[in-house]
């Protein structure tokens, strides 16, 4: 790829573009998921590309109740594990709870490569030093991260086809699902079930933040990234939470982005 | 592609993304032309999908600049073809003007694919109904538009590398610009040549938006559809054409429409 200088103020953004046109091209992802990253970039565009008050909030939020639940799962499509890949393995250590890969457009091939990527990822991530909080023996904790997904033997109620597969240990029997990226009709799914849905989502207006129990709105990785620092300080309790008002929170700030030019 | 119902509120918008799919697929599109169109599809979300009053002020003064003009050139990239090639070969009939395919990311696979595209569809609408203020041989107009780009003998002045090539006939000797989804970098070098340069682009703060002589900020089929119908009307005279002012309005229109929710 070309070198993006340092001091580019849209860095960050430049190099997750990047890895997604090159894992599109690995066959990693669905034709249109380079559609649905473009989106993202107006949206994260439009948020000054950082994490607003508001959705810092909606984290904390999250992560007290991923930390208070007893059978926890973090469900990863495509983008997510290109975006997101090590963060999401690092939370999951944390939070002693599995991964599993969940597509729209399942097709063997992509969840066996997605599967893959996870794996090596997870040894490189066994490796790094132990982070600041966590008590234990980091590179087992995270070698014991389930990568489920690849064998499916149970299935979302209310969804048809392929869609509907998962796993029994992981978004089967979850009682809190960390989804980012999701769409509508499996959030809504998910809802109906009873589980309390997490999504990460830039757009506001999508139907999987207006359907989720608590919704961050903001860029995968940075979100990650926090999600795990909230996790390992410990000791919030989840409180009652008003997505509708999140919503509005992240709507006002983006108005007022676009206002001020 | 899955069928869309007609009665979907955003069915135009699915299957224009249908075709940015398949055109990828059929390699017609430089990898990131997707991630472009993502980013449209969010900010003409916001404008709600359709043509605001202040575009449609664009559009009639693009209009009356291109029919005012000596030499006008349509100069089109792969999204720009693939989502309104027959608009703007329309267009480009009705004007007598050429139209020349200029690439960012050019490769002699690509201009070639799309000028054989543009061959394709310069055909099927010649055979249409001569338009309604259209006089004249329809079918010899639409005949005797020139496709350029495939063998340029000239360049942009201001720019390196393969994204100057352009022809002499064309966008060489152009008093006036049309250039939808036109990359930051050549708008500014086309308008630091003196060349009147008329931008389509849904990002009202792009470099594009920002430094064009009049820019439309709408979805390109849209634009186009209504900038035929204002060329076949004719008769309207260049103005004194304030575009941060237009541009102003199309964030008006955004926050408007994001505050409202």
């Amino acid at each position: 790829m070309r070198e993006i200088p340092d001091s580019h103020p849209r860095k960050a953004s430049l190099l997750a573009r990047q890895r997604i046109v090159d894992a599109s091209e690995e066959g990693l992802l669905a034709p249109s998921a380079m559609i649905a990253h473009g989106r993202g970039e107006a949206f994260d565009y439009m948020l000054g590309e950082k994490t607003s008050d508001s959705a810092a909030r909606a984290i904390r939020e999250a992560a007290a109740r991923l930390t208070d639940s007893e059978n926890p799962v973090i469900s990863v499509n495509g983008n997510t594990v290109v975006l997101a890949g090590k963060e999401l393995l690092r939370l999951a250590a944390v939070l002693s709870c599995p991964i599993e890969v969940n597509l729209y457009y399942r097709t063997q091939e992509r969840v066996s490569g997605l599967l893959s990527l996870l794996e090596d990822l997870r040894g490189e991530v066994s490796e790094e030093a132990r982070p600041e909080g966590f008590e234990g023996d980091w590179s087992h904790a995270v070698e014991s991260v389930d990568l489920l997904g690849g064998d499916p033997n149970h299935s979302i109620e209310g969804l048809e086809g392929p869609r509907s597969m998962c796993t029994e240990e992981g978004i089967g029997k979850a009682d809190t699902i960390l989804v980012p990226l999701e769409d509508g009709d499996r959030c809504e799914a998910l809802v109906r079930l009873g589980k309390e849905v997490i999504v990460v989502d830039l757009n506001p207006l999508s139907r999987s933040s207006i359907g989720a129990t608590v919704t961050i709105v903001d860029e995968i990785s940075r979100a990650s990234k926090i999600l795990l620092e909230e996790s390992l300080r410990g000791g919030a309790r989840p409180s009652q939470w008003n997505n509708s008002e999140a919503l509005k929170e992240a709507l006002v700030c983006m108005a007022e982005s676009v206002g001020k030019f």
